[in-house]
């Protein structure tokens, strides 16, 4: 293996090699002792089956890397009392981080009965991957960590988004070697390109080579070592290698390594804070750690090498109860480590096993940038009405949502210079939120030309085209305690599916423990939406992230659908103000009509649905028909439908609904949004037919709404994946969400109206036919469709 | 800007200088054609606002470097008779690959009455992102794609996937410098480390930095280029960089460079295939081709710089119709390609204009691997019968259902050795299908050690982290005409949720498409799923996505939940047979009971969903009660279920019902498999109380069977968000699906059943509470639930 690329600038003393020996050897005795005692913690008599679990789970091949790395951060903090937080990439290690909590004692102030004596160690052990116990990953219930870890190749990304903005903070993130082949993880490097020194904090990657996967070799660590410097290189790193296994000697090649990472970032934040000097295209520092995977564990078991190949993955020993072989390798083990050296008589660990553990301020599980919920400060919000448009009468004058938007946003980004970012793959000005650029500029610290515009070091909106970075950096700066609006296409924010699910999931758990405190909402607002990519196609159009999002916990998602722009406005207002979210806002950048004053915009978003009386016909009585909305687009079809209808059936009575929350339609008791079903019965009766046009896919209105009593009656239109390039108005037409559809729709669930009702019918059909054709002749909508307004 | 690495080996002759650009002049031009006008498409008169398309779509700013990428390949192929084909990155630049497949005539043979003439040119502007015509993207409808690049990010992966066990081909994969800022670029790159030489094609990876986004600069152009190439070498590749603003220099410097690529291309197949040199981190040619964005368009619009700045992006004059500046700008741009020396009087391509196209056999846009299915052969299966394990009386002995596969599936890969791969992040072992690797092995042409088992550069197994690129290579070996299968864990697969929407939205397209041959199914095998992640935890857990793809199609997709080894044996051996579908499969691969012998599996598949009369107590009158399932955990709760019932109230009639195949549920009409409302109340009733167990989250079914009759009296018990480091029992307790709940369920809905089934349920809620004890105390679940079998 590899000397490391930089002479060391330090090495350790004997006694703090000691130091760092003792701590890294407690660390793994604890983390062996998580994945298979549940009695007996001390060895205090000889090892027998029934101290063994007996169902053994967890990962060890990671973990004595992950203590090995932690006991290092610990000696350079306390030497430097730098103020550290640390990711683990590789979460399956999480006995490693929970060891380590407890050590430093941090693990027994959050839970007091886990305590740092035999009992507590005990504990400690039987709880791990036990019923009723902790999980077995960095999870929200690990002290220090915001990123459980499970789901590989987001550790960059967390990690860059905890240092935004957070100038003092140095953010050690573990890279798995697995985990580096994933594409999240690939696309994480450029990160450093957004950095800016002088406001932000540091990230120190440590990409640790163990070489395998579950199964087999990885790519990082099988190609000739020139290439992945040279990658890293490439990225804006300069690496430091640090490789072997004998401990004593990478003990020497870690400290060093990592006291010259340090001394760079500091050298890079002088400059750049101090000194003037540039930030562009900067060379940051990194380590390649290459150790063997299950360090420390067994050599061998039954014939087969086991430390340093795959097979030391999870359990290396699998069959301690029933093998008296593995239960004399495992004790050997344990006691390989001399645990009657680390612990004392109570069971506590010995003053000189933790005496590498910095100041209790600085304690790396500690840090409260973990549990951003303690550092988080409320946004300054302007009032949405400063910002609304005027609404003389409903539906008859138009606006460009989002624009209307960027204006409010762009006040919330200069009343909040300091904790509040956007971020988006590369489309705040086209989504037209670019009144933003009046307040900031993009983030920015690759080379710039004198063509550039709204480009800075400076920047708060973060541009990168790479959904799962926006997510990632975004996740990374809620859980530290910041706030954020991630703007996208609604089509491709399916990119981040599976990082939505982990959010989502973390916070859920986060919630049931009190000693992690809310955080600020992940909010999304997705525009450019799929009724309005007709001229992109088929391939960017797909509404499904709200059916996605909503199969998560209730008590996280939220899903507003604002028909206008003064709605989106108090929507977006609500979203930046709560807590431990998942918000989900829909809203189309295409002029379009707005319907409700401020005060009106805001009251209708508070019911989250409500009867539009100036659209409907009811006069009193109880309606013949429903027409439902929810999503601008078929909120006018909705109003023109109605239109249609008070002109050509006068008599009918026609009630509309617009739906801004969606989740208040869930089945009672469902979601804490869901109306009751009086309060459902009062809007959409119990027994009219309800003609439904919801943005996204249909059968999502069904699968809320299917105990209420009306749903016999309800009929819903939405995308049913029809699609290609081509005018805003044959998308509706070629979902049958369009006007006269919808007004078919009626026609044929209203009993009763005899034969001017048949006689519509085919007028609207031949209205659908007579739009088609002009489409196809002019390539654009009929002009009596583009400008269609409510008429008084 | 800088030189070529190496020097060219070859610069054109002046004549092919010629011919070259003026293919790239003709292409550009068409491409111009197609995004402004809908007529006088040679511009015999003088440009008129009429003959310009009311709206105006497209994308300018990359389509010019495509064109001129295309024009360099053919040169390439009809110079050295090169097998190739190209995948177009940035889809988006639609209008070049349109425009030249009609050069090569290739259009005009799909499509005939788009010919080479006056009136073709004409249709051929007109159709493009119009109503009723084509899309702006290098879609389905475009000859000579596998990749419609809508969602970018794929353009490698595809590339890989196209070239594997394709020796003689070479993809010629165009990168956008935006596309490289994705995951999944990022992680595409390390795709060479999987490529052999000797059995494979190559891939011909050209980074197009063309410096802008839609708003901004790309990091690759803007990092210095000694670190963009370090980067790239890294990776494993030889960067060629052509750069210029200057067409004669760069057209020079581009032959030179890919004639040098095409070369060692060459030398490296010769020597890997008849050198016996190794193959082991070779290093592979590429180019990066550094040229302005929208070159060769306007320069200067409305006083600002276009031509090499993002604001070329997409059309570069916006309101031609309305300013007659913009007018006289278009046509001095369309005029500055001199049109009339590129096309004859009738408007066909003069000879000189395709002197550069190759022989028909070898023309790019009509390479038969673009359309796959004209290369497809079925696969030679085994017969599932041999795999099958015996069933001597239904649930009463075990198999690990994806071990019994896994023999079967090294039959498939035995027997056809050169056009079936399996794919998945490392868990082909883990997920107990390892008897594959008696027949073959992981694919890897990375460095090998000894320590090293299944591993070499034949293998047809490839294992990487990264879920997007086991996707993306899957797809592009589909398309191109071969079979495979896409093993993963269930929680994670959502990582590929984007990339299965375009690609089930490609298939559809691709469907109604006549020239589009059929292709074989995209067949995900989902194991480790979410009831039997109770080891990883919470992250892991996550049963959506079905969910997401029932929202597709219903034509493309179709899901099977086999209870059973043999079940899962007889969905397998129909997905393989199967033609443009998505298929998901979720089986587990603990040990299971087993339900049906080989024959009673398949007719029970073909059902898709009927009776198990040997577990029901129906004794020929309508049941009281039906208990439905669909998963194998369900499955096996169920019918623990049915055998308290029969033991705890035995008057009760109960039927068991089985659903292997989901899409039968579907309401009647709304998918081809979607039982008739007849049959669907003949296996679940009218009336009768229904209590489902379901695999995945509750409210799915509900979504499918909200119009049956029945759908009232339905109760689904499924996942709902549950979940964390436990026993396998406590997870299906955590989710109220457990054996004991569901008889609580059934109690609840029979009317009728009096004092004897309060007392059933209030032991039902002791036995949960046994269980959960036992489960707290000794960390697995009580003997009586994991050795569970049915007792006759």
């Amino acid at each position: 293996m590899t000397a490391t690329e930089h002479v060391p600038r330090q090495s350790l003393t004997a006694a703090e090699l000691q130091e760092v020996d003792r701590y890294w050897r407690a660390a793994n005795y604890l983390s062996v002792g998580q994945i298979y005692l549940m009695d007996n913690p001390l060895l205090r008599e000889p090892l027998a089956p029934r101290h063994v679990k007996p169902r053994l789970l967890g990962h060890w091949g990671t973990t004595p890397g992950l203590a090995f790395v932690y006991a290092h951060l610990n000696h350079q903090v306390r030497r430097r009392d730098t103020e550290m937080m640390w990711i683990v990439g590789p979460g399956h290690g999480g006995p490693a981080a929970v060891a380590t909590a407890w050590l430093d004692g941090v693990y027994s102030e959050v839970y007091p009965d886990v305590g740092r004596d035999a009992d507590g160690m005990r504990t400690l052990f039987r709880q791990f991957s036990f019923p009723g116990g902790v999980p077995s990953h960095a999870a929200p219930e690990t002290p220090g960590s915001v990123h459980e870890g499970g789901e590989l190749g987001y550790a960059l990304a967390h990690a860059f988004g905890a240092a935004f903005d957070n100038p003092d903070l140095v953010v050690a993130a573990v890279v798995g070697d697995g985990e580096a082949e994933t594409g999240a993880l690939a696309g994480s490097w450029q990160s450093v390109r957004f950095l800016n020194p002088v406001r932000d904090g540091a990230v120190l990657p440590i990409l640790h080579l163990n070489g395998y996967k579950i199964a087999g070799p990885t790519v990082p660590a099988r190609i000739p070592e020139e290439d992945l410097l040279a990658q890293l290189r490439g990225h804006g790193y300069a690496p430091h290698v640090v490789a072997g296994d004998d401990p004593d000697t990478v003990h020497q090649a870690m400290a060093g390594a990592l006291a010259s990472c340090l001394e760079r970032i500091d050298t890079i934040r002088f400059r750049a804070r101090h000194g003037g000097s540039g930030v562009e295209n900067l060379r940051w520092p990194m380590v390649v750690l290459r150790t063997p995977k299950g360090w420390t564990g067994p050599a061998t078991v039954d014939g087969q090498p086991v430390e340093n190949t795959w097979r030391s993955h999870q359990v290396p020993l699998a069959a301690v109860r029933e093998n008296p072989e593995h239960l004399r390798l495992l004790e050997e083990w344990l006691r390989s480590y001399r645990p009657w050296e680390l612990f004392d008589e109570d069971g506590a660990p010995r003053p000189e096993t933790t005496a590498v553990v910095p100041r209790p301020g600085r304690r790396i599980s500690g840090s409260p940038h973990a549990n951003g919920g303690l550092l988080l400060r409320s946004l300054r919000l302007p009032d949405p009405r400063d910002h609304a448009v005027e609404v003389p009468r409903p539906g008859t004058e138009k606006a460009e949502a989002t624009r209307v938007l960027g204006g409010y946003l762009r006040d919330v980004v200069a009343a909040n210079p300091h904790n509040f970012r956007i971020m988006g793959p590369d489309e705040t000005q086209s989504n037209r939120l670019g009144a933003v650029f009046e307040a900031t500029d993009r983030a920015w610290t690759a080379a710039r030309l004198p063509v550039d515009r709204q480009l800075s070091p400076d920047g708060r909106v973060m541009e990168v085209l790479n959904e799962q970075l926006c997510q990632g950096w975004l996740e990374g700066y809620l859980l530290t305690g910041r706030h954020g609006l991630f703007n996208s296409y609604e089509a491709f924010i399916h990119i981040v599916d599976s990082m939505v699910n982990q959010h989502a999931k973390w916070l859920k758990v986060s919630r049931g423990l009190s000693w992690r405190r809310p955080v600020a909402s992940l909010n999304y607002l997705l525009s450019s939406h799929v009724w309005r990519q007709d001229h992109n196609g088929f391939s960017h159009q797909d509404p499904g992230f709200v059916d996605h999002v909503v199969n998560k916990k209730p008590e996280i998602v939220r899903v507003y659908l604002p028909p206008d722009s003064n709605t989106l406005l108090s929507v977006m207002d609500h979203c930046l103000r709560s807590r431990d979210y998942v918000n989900v806002v829909i809203a189309g950048k295409q002029p379009q009509l707005s319907y409700l004053p401020a005060d009106a915009a805001a009251a209708h978003c508070a019911r989250g649905a409500g009867v539009w009386e100036w659209a409907g016909s009811e006069d009193g009585a109880e309606p013949d028909v429903v027409l439902a909305c929810a999503g601008d687009v078929p909120t006018l079809e909705t109003l023109a439908a109605a239109d249609l209808l008070r002109r050509h059936l006068p008599e009918l009575r026609v009630r509309v609904v617009n739906v801004v929350d969606l989740m208040r339609l869930s089945n009672e008791g469902e979601h804490p949004h869901a109306m009751t079903d009086r309060e459902y019965d009062t809007l959409f009766t119990r027994d009219r037919p309800v003609v439904f046009a919801f943005h996204g896919y249909p059968w999502l209105i069904h699968r809320l709404t299917y105990r209420r009593a009306g749903h016999d009656n309800l009929h819903v239109r939405g995308y049913r994946e029809e699609g290609t390039t081509t005018t805003p108005f044959d998308m509706v037409m070629l979902n049958d969400l369009d006007r006269f559809h919808l007004v078919m729709d009626v026609v044929d669930r209203v009993p009763g109206l005899g034969v001017r009702a048949a006689g519509l019918r085919q007028h609207m059909m031949d209205e659908r036919l007579r739009c088609r054709a002009h489409t196809r002749e002019y390539g654009e909508d009929p002009p009596d469709i583009r400008d269609w307004v409510w008429e008084y």
